[in-house]
This record gives C-alpha cells, sequence and structure tokens, in this order.
C-alpha cells in the first residue's frame, strides 16, 4: 500500500507527499485528462473523449483523501473524480524520467545473460520471457540448441510476433551467391552496422539462424550502438547534437526495389534516452545538409565511426550451428570477420519490437 | 546536358557556378566520402568502405573539367577520382532543401485528385503510378468499382507492397460487434485520429475497404495533420516546439497485448519538413513530461487539438461500396460521423510506406 504523508491543494495541482519524504506534483489539467470514471474511460481502457472537447477551466473545486484514493471535484464541471493513491503514484511524473529499458555494455559484457536454451524457450513461458527480455535490456539474446532447419526462424518469430516481409522476402538467406545483390552475401568481412535503414519504417528486430558454418573465420561482432552514442555525447557533445538533430540519406536500389529514408544517425528522446541508431556505411546515400553544417557534420560522424571500432566496445563471438540470435536493429550494430573456405549458411528475418514488448508485459502481468 | 559556368578551386571545397547563375559548394569530405569508383563502389551500389577507414586529410591537390565530368586528385591518397557534371548537380546540398514529396491541402482539395479506378489500376502501369503518387502527396487515394468480395483490400497491398499483420490479423473488420475490444467496432462517432500510435513502428499505410455500407450518416472525415501542424507553427510557433520535441506515452491493451509506445505528436527533420503527426485520444496513456513543461504542453496538445477540427482543414465525404481509400497513416487523420441503424462493413490492413515510394521509383525511372 503506497502511503501518503500529506496532501496539499491549490486550486491548479495538487502536491503529494509520500511516506518517504518524497514529493509529486499532478497538475489540474493532467487530472482531468486522466480521469477514470465510467463516462471518460470505455471498459476496454480507451479514453472516450477527445481533448478539444475539454471545458478550457481546468481548476479544482477541492481535493480530499477518502481511504485509498483521492477525490477531486473540478470548477468548470458538475463531477467528482476519484483516483487511487496507488495509481498517482505509479504514474508520477514530477522529476520522474521514465525508467530505462535498456542497459549499455561494452566488451566486458557477461555473455552467460545472453545464452538461452531452445528447449526451455520453446515451451513458451519464463525462458521464452527471459530470452525476450535479455533482448529488451542488452539489444540481443541467443538460443542454442535450435534444430537446424530451414524456415525455423519465421517459426520462432512467430512466437512472440509477427514476421516483417520485405522485397527479400520473408526471410533471406547469407551465403556465398555469385552475383550477389548485396555485400552480405559475399565472403568479405563486414563492418558493423545496422541493417536496413534505407527502409520506413527500419525493422526493430532482426533474428539470424546458422543452418551450417565449417569455415574458418566468420566471427561475429556486436557492438552496443547506444554504448557508444553515450561515450559520444560524454567525449564530444558538439558531434553528439549533429548526428541527433540533423537526418542523413540512405538507400539501397538493385532494380527492383528503390527504397529511401532520411533519419538520424542517433535517435534520443527529450530525456536523452535512446530511441534509435541507424548506422550502416554501405545503404548511406550521398547527404544533404546545410552548407555551413557538412563538414562539421563529417567529423561528427567520423568520430562516431571511430569509436564503434574500439576494442573496448566490440564483443565477439562465433554464432555456431544450431544457434540463432535475435538483436535489436535499431541498437545492436553486427559486423564479420571475412571467411574463406568450408560452408557458412544462415537465415535471416526481421520483426518488430512492439510484439515483444507486448508479450513481456503480457507474461509479466499474469505472474 | 547539365551546363557548367566556372569552377572555383579551394583545397577544402569547389564552388561549381551553373549556367542559371547559381552556384553549390562541394566539401572535399563529401566528394571523397562519394566516390564513385569501381574500388569504393561494389556494382550493385553500395559503398565498400567504412567511415572509419577514411583518411583523415581530406584535402584536394587538384580539380580539372575534363568533358561531361570533374576530376579529383586528394592529398592524402594517390588516387584521381571523376564525378559527373550531372551527378554533381543532381546531388547539390547547398542552400537546397531536399524537395517536398508532400502538398498540405484543407478543405478545398480538389477530390478529382484522389480518386482512381480499379480496373485501370490493376493492370499495374500509369494509373497504379497515379494512385500511389495521390497517397504519397496529398496522404490519400481512392479506388473506385473494387469488388466487393472479402479480402480483396489484402491483393490490393500486395500488388505494390507488404501487409503488415499484427494482432488484429493481417486484415481487421470494422463492423459493430456486441463486444467491441476497440471503439473503431461500435457505431458512435470517431474524432480524427491516426491509428495505432502506440505500436513501434507505428504502420505507415492503412487500408479500408468498404464492402458493405447502406447506413445513414458514417460520413468520414479525413485531415491532413501537416496542414495542420503548418498552421500551429505559424500561429503558435512555442506549442509548436513543445508537440515536435516532447515524447508522449501512447498504448493498447486488450488483455491479450499490451502495446506501448513514446514519440512526439509531431515529427520535423532539420529543414522543417513534416516527417510524421500522431494523434489519438484514445489510446494516449498518462503523459511524463517534466513538471514544470506540463502545463504548456497541454495548452499546445489543446490547441493543435482545436486546430484538428477547424472546419476549413476537412475533408468529408461517404466510403461507397465498393470504394478503397489507402492512406498515410502518419500523416492523414481520419474519423467518422455516428451512425445507426443499417449495415456498415470495412475490411482494413495495414502496410508500409517505403514499398510505396520504391514502386513509384521503379516505374518512373522504367519512363
Amino acid at each position: 500500500m503506497t502511503q501518503l504523508n500529506s496532501l496539499d491543494f491549490d486550486p491548479n495541482k495538487l502536491t503529494l507527499t509520500w511516506a518517504d519524504g518524497s514529493s509529486s506534483q499532478f497538475h489540474a489539467v493532467w487530472l482531468r485528462d486522466n480521469v477514470l470514471e465510467e463516462d471518460a474511460r470505455h471498459k476496454n481502457g480507451q479514453r472516450l473523449f477527445d481533448w478539444s472537447e475539454l471545458p478550457r477551466d481546468f481548476s479544482m473545486k477541492s481535493a480530499e483523501v477518502d481511504g485509498d484514493t483521492i477525490k477531486i471535484n473540478f470548477n468548470a464541471e458538475d463531477r467528482q473524480s476519484s483516483y487511487p493513491i496507488e495509481w498517482l503514484k505509479t504514474y508520477a511524473y514530477d522529476n520522474q524520467a521514465p525508467e530505462k529499458s535498456y542497459e549499455i555494455w561494452g566488451k566486458d559484457l557477461d555473455l552467460s545473460l545472453i545464452y538461452h536454451d531452445y528447449k526451455e524457450v520453446k515451451k513458451g513461458g519464463q525462458a521464452m520471457c527471459d530470452w525476450l527480455k535479455s533482448v529488451r535490456k542488452y539489444g540481443f539474446g541467443i538460443i542454442q540448441n535450435v534444430p537446424q532447419e530451414e524456415g525455423t526462424v519465421l517459426n520462432i518469430l512467430n512466437s512472440f510476433g509477427f514476421v516483417r516481409e520485405t522485397n527479400y522476402g520473408k526471410l533471406f538467406e547469407v551465403r556465398t551467391e555469385e552475383n550477389p545483390n548485396n555485400l552480405a552475401f559475399t565472403p568479405l568481412g563486414l563492418n558493423v552496422h545496422t541493417d536496413n535503414p534505407y527502409r520506413d519504417p527500419v525493422p526493430g528486430l532482426q533474428a539470424l539462424h546458422c543452418l551450417e558454418s565449417n569455415n574458418d573465420g566468420g566471427e561475429s561482432v556486436f557492438v552496443d550502438g547506444y554504448n557508444v552514442a553515450e561515450l559520444l555525447r560524454q567525449e564530444e557533445p558538439i558531434y553528439f547534437d549533429l548526428l541527433s538533430s540533423y537526418h542523413a540519406n540512405f538507400r539501397f536500389c538493385d532494380g527492383k526495389a528503390d527504397l529511401k529514408n532520411r533519419a538520424t544517425v542517433i535517435g534520443v528522446d527529450n530525456f536523452g534516452h535512446f530511441t534509435h541508431i541507424l548506422y550502416n556505411n554501405r545503404s548511406a546515400a550521398p547527404l544533404n545538409l546545410p552548407a555551413n553544417v557538412m563538414e562539421d557534420y563529417y567529423i561528427a560522424l567520423l568520430a562516431y565511426s571511430d569509436m564503434l571500432h574500439r576494442e573496448e566496445v566490440e564483443v565477439l563471438f562465433k554464432l555456431k550451428q544450431g544457434e540463432l540470435v535475435l538483436f535489436d536493429n535499431e541498437r545492436v550494430l553486427h559486423g564479420r570477420k571475412g571467411f574463406a573456405g568450408g560452408k557458412r549458411h544462415l537465415q535471416g528475418s526481421y520483426a518488430d519490437k512492439d510484439s515483444l514488448n507486448s508479450w513481456i508485459n503480457i507474461w509479466e502481468a499474469k505472474q
């Protein structure tokens, strides 16, 4: 039970002081917008009124504690609204940035947090939740002992969400091809990158399932783009501002598809939390920026690029036969060392992050 | 043929003056980044080097016109690079914001620009292109004389792109239900809104196919959210900054899915061009903003909300049996008047904008 020490009333805001001595402000307009009564909320939880229908005087006539709730009368309307104190505590916004869903990492990341077992995950219970949460928190999670059967990557994505079909199909094959339309399908090493920044929207999740790997080399390199963006913010705040303010161009054209997108390399919200990283030298199209910004922007981009290649930010591992990695494609950059000889065959597919988070939310609400 | 009047050389930038007297700057770093030679570009067009691999001295030793190209020697590397003058003109960035892909509209929109005919569109040629371009330019396009067969909406989306499957399925039915999990499935009027701001990513395109409509009322109301955002920017620039800077919360929870997203209501790039509008009173979740911003943010939100309901920004039409409307769900707000009696049955589905633009790009390149 949330304990309330005191309620300080002002017609335009309440100040609630909690048992631990901290306090939260709730403005009258916020309270009116969030009334919980049946005339304002459909039983499915959706708000029934539009903001344009609200009165323009939100001031409160009175507010009083009544058991576990606070009851409020507004001046402009003949309505009394009741708010559970617990609910107010949950949604308190004063000085509270929302909790970050992610934790940044560098080369010292404990990989035991990342590995999960197929037999457990496929049961769809806590092990599934743990796998998905490692993707939400660290940006990636690996399942071991996955059957080496083609198409399994689709079944696994469909177990919590929906496959994003693209011009590459529902899944794409990563193996050496004779006439590749993409460098991924050559044996060349690949610098760390995020996939498909040229799409609108960019795929939020990518899964890669290793069906065969008996070559030398070809190790995976993973880098937390949020970690490196944080380094840039600390070391070069002006560069950080450039990469998070100006939109870069991305493009992929193979004659059958001509995909273009414009977006910032670093996405950040008003609390300074990261929302995306898009970095792909291969599909970067000519920049179109104000001429007086161009040189500084390049200095910033080169600085970020150099930081992405610092040894301290890289995690290296070999994706073995029967392993599947699911990762946040708008956060974690992936690359690979070059390889020669032997066979290497992965199947990949894209999906979106909302389903992943929804799965976790629904599972945790049931526990 | 692009005509060049003069080339002004500086080791760090070229200034090209065109036949019309205008001039463009090209910085050395931009030129080096965009070299077009085979060692730098795979034949599929992808850049072969990473920015981290570039030298840090980009300065030029020389630049000279050679026929239709300009040849440049750089100081740090033993390379000569050649740029078609036509190509430089195309990608000139000095003082040039990229062309807007959209045109804003209010109630005087000429609806003849929006209507297209199924028989022509399904041939997949210029009529298809025209329909998709009306979606890109105005945010929506209607096809008439579509067969009133269930599932047709999926075939039409698949003719240029890929259906976005969600927890509502590949398609969703819009008709009155007994226990609706969403207000769309009641006969209530719906204020103008964009769909599913609670998804990450938000569906960029929505298609609604009218299979049956013999009720009174139920007219569609469409509003160009970009137009209203422009009004807000002109009339209340401080409000505009608030709605384009602070992230709002959106949520949908029906016990089977619990979808959450945080994003700005108005998205704008560094050129001031709009990138998205997310507005949905029904699925807005309690705002979490710094306390000293909360009241001003609400004033801004209410102002935008009021503007969205100005008669001058609304287009009204009745979606008839056999009509399908495809619209940009991150730009055009849609609503409907309430209806009573009769039957109304729509099938809807979501897709993404990149495929739509790709289809247009590929078609136009072939002409």
